[in-house]
């Protein structure tokens, strides 16, 4: 139900989902009779879907404790991610409020043991390949150990989606010297820099311009700055596509005129 | 003398902004026998400089605490600052090492009265006009009251070099509602609404898109995501010229073959 744009935008995304995996099958919490005429435009998507009817949406500018008191148990982003708890889904996809769907997947499905928060994580493209970001706003001011976790978090979701032995992590700061940065960071390298065990390979410091090139496989931040850095990304390729518009625009009119 | 091409770049833009600016004037400081003949192959920015020659020369990879022992009072950095604060220069400009330039000018040119610390200002182009950002590396975990001296900092030279009465002033957050940030941002913001004063005016906060929009005259926060968020727009600006000229070759070789 959830997004800017509602269901009309989810359940498209989901057709258009089916045609790069064609074995899926998806479940659609919410309200069945605005799900179901929206659906029936996608007949190939019917054919592999199923709608469990739920009153109770959270809205996008509920706060997550207003949410999880609304919701738990009973919402139609709470049920999506019950599917998985019950391993009746592989996975939970929402468009919706993003700080009650981390709130909910807290409750419902727990973080990995031994991790202490969850993260959000960011599918950057990059110049060589796909990598992951995270925290990209989750948890801001993490300390060591939480970066350390989203180390953990971030490789273990490389080699889920991209099909890794050993992703690269790299810990973003300013400069790439041992010296520079702030010190949950620095406690962060010296821990990583000693790291052995499988999954990962710990790279060392990354800069913001190391993202865009695809240094690493994942890279790691608090969420405060992993939040601006993908805003500001964001924003900037915006920026350079609206230049470009502009450009080719005057071009064409100046073609014209001529 | 300093950057990474050395005197030959600085010269070719002194030349550059000559262009730009007829009235300017020039006081290069270094090493005169390097210096000369560089400059013997610009006749008009010849007629308008001076070479003050000076053999100690701080290298790009010193640290701040070397550089002012090796340099104070005698290197081509700091006799540069010298002449502003003597009164000769009405600015300063070096293209070498930033942490050293930075200590020597705090100590050469003491910050403004009631600012504790000095911060690292980028010119930003946006979608509306230039823009100013700071702190984009020298103050790394700003507190509130830092937080609004870069206010202060930044409003400044938006009048200075956009010619501006009023500037406004955007804090850097994450999500724009009042509850979000870290505490340091909060503090300040809370400081900045009652903020009443000439020179400028708060906006509230903004969000790392609204850096590339132009949404705000000066977009101000600490030196850490201030960093990482200059060098992932340079990044990503980066990224987006290199798919374009992929793009672009692409289409040519089609073309080419067709």
């Amino acid at each position: 139900m959830g997004g800017d744009n509602g269901p009309e935008i989810v359940l498209l995304g989901a057709k258009m989902s089916l045609l790069e995996r064609p074995n899926s099958k998806y479940i659609f919490h919410g309200r069945e009779d605005e799900l179901k005429p929206i659906l029936k435009k996608y007949p190939e998507l019917e054919a592999v879907s199923e709608i469990r009817d739920c009153e109770i949406v959270i809205s996008m500018d509920e706060k997550p404790t207003q949410a999880l008191r609304k919701g738990r148990g009973k919402s139609s982003m709470w049920n999506a991610l019950q599917s998985v708890a019950d391993g009746e889904a592989d996975a939970a996809i929402s468009g919706g409020n993003t700080g009650a769907l981390m709130a909910m997947a807290t409750f419902c499905l727990r973080p990995m043991e031994g991790i202490s928060r969850p993260a959000l994580a960011a599918i950057w493209p990059t110049l060589r390949t796909e990598i992951v970001v995270l925290d990209v706003g989750a948890t801001v001011g993490a300390d060591a150990q939480q970066l350390i976790d989203f180390s953990i978090l971030g490789a273990a979701m490389a080699r889920a989606l991209f099909d890794m032995k050993q992703p690269t992590v790299g810990l973003l700061n300013v400069g790439v010297e041992e010296v520079k940065g702030l010190d949950a960071v620095k406690e962060a390298a010296k821990e990583l820099s000693s790291h052995t065990g499988g999954g990962y390979q710990y790279h060392g410091f990354v800069e913001g311009d190391d993202i865009g090139k695809g240094t690493v496989d994942v890279v790691v931040t608090e969420g405060f700055t992993g939040n601006i850095a993908l805003k500001t990304a964001e924003g900037t390729a915006r920026q350079v596509g609206t230049y470009l518009r502009t450009a080719l625009t005057q071009n064409w009119v100046t073609n014209w005129v001529h």
